[in-house]
């Protein structure tokens, strides 16, 4: 029997060149109006027992070609369990190529980048928090398709605290980060989340780039805008989801801010942050370092070692939020960037980085804030 | 506080003409190339304690402005427990209005004309039933968009039993109902599935109209086309769907076939036969007739008194599927109509007719079946 | 390792006569007071990969030695699926054994006559049902050892239906088959639930004898009686559970009466009736006849085929719940007979006859009565 | 109507003294063989709206009279969630006199000293627990009532690490925190877990005390013999269950050791060490010192402020698990006390100290071991 490949639904995103029998030749489609392209995501329909291989070419050109070596494909036969498949690129063969191979064990499988996080989800999960004593829900506004910028409130204290995610709508583990984040902060009975209602005043967006994401997009939103270089100056016809965003923020105040993401080509879960601003204060620094160092102490999933190369004094691109919003408001921001790849210090070859350990790493961030606060 | 409405989601269709307060004006957007509207489906955030007032407007020339005398919309808080809403309507104001009221017990309400049933839901159902045991999967084909026509295959018998459903996208009960069938059929306990696996080979299309159904269609494809008028012609150009499901039935041939529906206006569930066929044969109208007067003795929540009238001898309308399959295979064929309002002998002023309800539907639809083979 | 057997929890039930590494011989503890013997219950602690071998002996003195041949145990390894181990009798050997055999796939196997149904789960089931809106709860009194005689009533109907299960505690089948039986008659959009609680009061009592269940009896309570032959003179001393029961009965009067059972020897479902009474009514046995055979209509797990002698006219025995309340109230009563084997006419190697087929048995008896009135 | 009061389950204790409408006077059995009593758990039936006067008397003569000033009730409906009733304490009333003042709102409220943990949820945890991979189960021995002692082993390091609970059976969070710590051990994800399983060999016995547990003691097994008493000369006659436990300690080494109790009086979540042992090393201290202090950085719901006087030097009372063990391994070991009224300084007036704080506290506990090892 042929296989059959499909990626008309949610965040589907597969360029099928040729198939043949149980093997297939892949490519993956830009980001609408922009050349990245990264993110995949498609389902196979073939018999058990069949040795697919599966070819995705073409990846020199991708957004982070450093992102294949060493990475292994998402997959699941249910939608709710994922694993990963054997694996292995080759940067010379068809201009970059992802091959993985699987001896199905199911009539369906549905491959992906990262174990997607749909907006049928999404929006559950916003109706259910929604629905919880002391939540406050808000449209913030707008994006170019007409989704909501979905906003959920909690917390009766001073200390401003932005939650948000998915700028880059391919990072999905981002958005399981939010529902763990929120799980979390309701539960009525977790003391750091009983401790950080009563300290603070939560404003979170699970998913600032709802066109990307339903779209299958790595980077950008409907335009082939990059969300996180609008900042400085969102515009309703280019960038209309940070423009709601900023502003909210403008009337709320952010004491600390976390912008969740997942990196392509570290292997670790690690923070970025805003050294390079113009105005640094120390005592900003400072919280920002001891919150890193709390972190690291709190759970075996997050280290200090890899990351980004920080920025030179006064040289932040303050076009990113990070930086903007640590320049704006004097807050103690931070990008928290989870890998595709596993985490290099506490590998597992079966799940890699999982749904499962973003909600997780969510739980340690807050206990952490809590600790801090 | 302002409401806010919005519709950008799976199935999601609501024009807002005008918000002013907790109250809005709204009309339905037309099916895609296409004059037929009917179906809604929008979120309206507010605050606890908004006196919501919605209005449909323009209902007179919706597809069936019978429909709407009687009728109750549809509401969620959490998108699982759908009720009914206080609703009326008035054939003269506003070219057809229908009126929601509703002091809001939320901060979301999605709002639909039947309880929805997402594209990603009828993904959870084919991945989960196709991995169970002694089930195939086949797809058959794809939608003008490159949606999949997925069908379930089960039972090791001679009788070949096709059950489709979702010709017409804003039917979603049929989907429940399909939902209710396969669990039904899958369950390793069940004495009449046990029986039917026997005794039959089902082939089971949870959703012939994956593009309108996305769309949030009532009636056509992406196309524009009623796809319960191709079942003479299916061309790959206008309705593929169609296409892919005849000839798959080619092959197999066809004993019985349950083609699902809502009906708009008659509050009952009820059967549509294929009387008027060329090739009418006694014993299949007496199967048909006899499966129709065992059902009713099988569930109070079906009936003979309303229905369709009868096609005159020979005056079928042969572009139906039901009429088409009789005629073609020699089938019992046989529509199944389940109300938007309720069952006017089992009334329920909370739920109405219910996912619940077309899901037990289904269950006794199968025992009917079982008993008669 | 030697393995390790324990039945020290709810409805335990064996004697361990030696163990040697992986096998051991056992035999059932009489019901206090009592020379019956049949049900037992144990946990297995062993290593995965164990060749299990099990041997109970001394049956030829039990309950029903005919119960043997041709029945398997049943085992759990997680307490909520059960499945059927490899089993063999010799009526020869060691006075009747019955030799169980199985390769251990877990370090822990409970092992049973038939899937437990424990009192912690009746009181979450009565909890739960008291709950729910248009239930009333009544407590009938007090078994020997103190424990209620929990009754759940249902309906707002002039029909009084008394269902009632456990007379006979090692039957366990017989409050599966109960817990099905609130499930659908709660089940708030299944029609024949809404048509029977518009029709009936029902009288549900899950549990008539808590005392034997949880001692892991088989058909006493904790005198040692054997309820079923106390109905036409019942006790506060020997059997106040019949007593409570029998004088609620008085209050209410009974139209319909079904008492559920497990049967030893016989490889069906079937029925029991009251055919021997004196007062015997025409008209109540045709309703009892026609019961029957819509039930045999409605699923295939009934039959009337095999099943108990009927009793001549006028040599009823009246200290049985079906003829006394067939004389007592010229109900349309009956006893409800499930296998421990498995159906002879739809058999299921896997599972046997299970708790589920018990739940759906229920439906169907419902369904069925919903059919007659 | 008259209410109704019942406690012939699992852990039930109460003694009717007098029941007048919806009043009711009782008291507590004590332990068997023993004067403690404080532990009580009972079901009341009685009508919805029913205003119930509850009076728990003769508590100046209990185990902890000084449990029951600041105490509330807890109470649950459908035996899952558990929440505190209105009760005041009248130290001269009655010989002490708890008094429990609710209207009910249900038909069936089960009322105890703490949400229970039954025998039948010990059997679920254990068997469930025991297929996941990587668990070995052991039954250790068996109680005075041949129940077993139930100990599941997980990890592949050297450190041996011992958790133990409900020496104390009536002290129910104590079981209620292992299912928190077995949850976490057992999660795949889970960074703490997975880095504590590379260190440690876990020992975890959920239940010591079964035989108290089921008959609803507060302090003792079946013979009156208060476990934690018996360390340094456990025997086969008075407390085999210390004696198995033991035994395998002795077996294994102990290099850490969690003893998880409640306490009736005060109102926090603290530790108890063994600083009065002979043979104390400044190193043991010091990481017993160090597990508490980061313990009370890792949850907001531990405190080291209030908490037991310390032993002076070498006055230990080494019959007590965690300074024999102490003394005996040279062990950091250490007893984990849990409110039955509530943390004082993060008090919840709806739920008080409860099961999910108790499995929180677990994953901290364990959250903090991997921290410092
Ligand atoms: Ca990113
Ligand atoms: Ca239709
Ligand atoms: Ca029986
Ligand atoms: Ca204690």
């Amino acid at each position: 029997m042929t296989i059959s490949i499909n990626a008309a639904f949610d965040s589907g995103n597969i360029v099928v060149e040729n198939v043949d029998g149980t093997s297939a030749r892949l490519s993956i489609r830009k980001d609408r109006e922009s050349d990245f392209f990264q993110w995949f995501h498609f389902r196979v329909s073939c018999a058990v027992g069949d040795a697919l291989d599966l070819a995705i070419t073409g990846l020199a050109d991708s957004a982070y070609p450093d992102g294949w070596s060493g990475y292994a494909a998402c997959a699941s036969t249910d939608r709710e369990n994922w694993f990963r498949l054997d694996t292995s690129y080759d940067a010379k063969m068809g201009g970059g190529t992802l091959t993985i191979q699987h001896t199905a064990e199911s009539q369906i499988l549905y491959i992906a980048y990262f174990a997607p996080y749909s907006m049928e989800r999404h929006h559950d999960l916003v109706a259910q928090v929604a629905e919880c004593e002391g939540v406050t829900y808000r449209c913030l506004g707008t994006s170019l398709e007409g989704q909501p910028i979905d906003c959920l409130e909690i917390g009766t204290g001073d200390t401003q605290v932005w939650l948000y995610a998915r700028q880059h709508p391919g990072e999905s583990m981002a958005e399981w980060w939010m529902e763990g984040a929120l799980e979390k902060l309701i539960d009525p009975a977790d003391p750091h989340a009983r401790s950080l209602r009563a300290k603070c005043r939560f404003h979170i967006v699970p998913n600032m780039n709802p066109d990307g994401s339903r779209r299958g997009h790595l980077r950008t939103n409907f335009a082939g805008v990059n969300l996180n270089r609008e900042w400085d100056n969102p515009t309703a016809e280019r960038s209309p989801e940070v423009l709601a965003v900023r502003n909210a923020m403008d009337e709320s105040g952010v004491d600390w801010a976390m912008d969740v993401h997942g990196d392509e080509a570290i292997p670790a879960v690690f923070l970025a942050g805003f050294e390079g601003i113009p105005s640094l204060k120390p005592a900003q620094t400072e919280k920002y370092k001891a919150f890193e160092t709390a972190l690291a102490a709190n759970t075996p999933d997050f280290q200090v070692d890899l990351g980004y190369a920080e920025s030179a004094p006064g040289q932040a691109n303050l076009s990113m939020s990070t930086t903007q919003l640590a320049e704006r408001f004097g807050a103690v921001s931070m990008t928290i960037e989870m890998p595709f790849k596993d985490n290099r210090d506490l590998p597992d070859p079966v799940a890699g980085w999982s749904p499962e350990r973003s909600k997780l790493l969510a739980h340690a961030c807050l206990a952490t804030l809590d600790q801090l606060l």
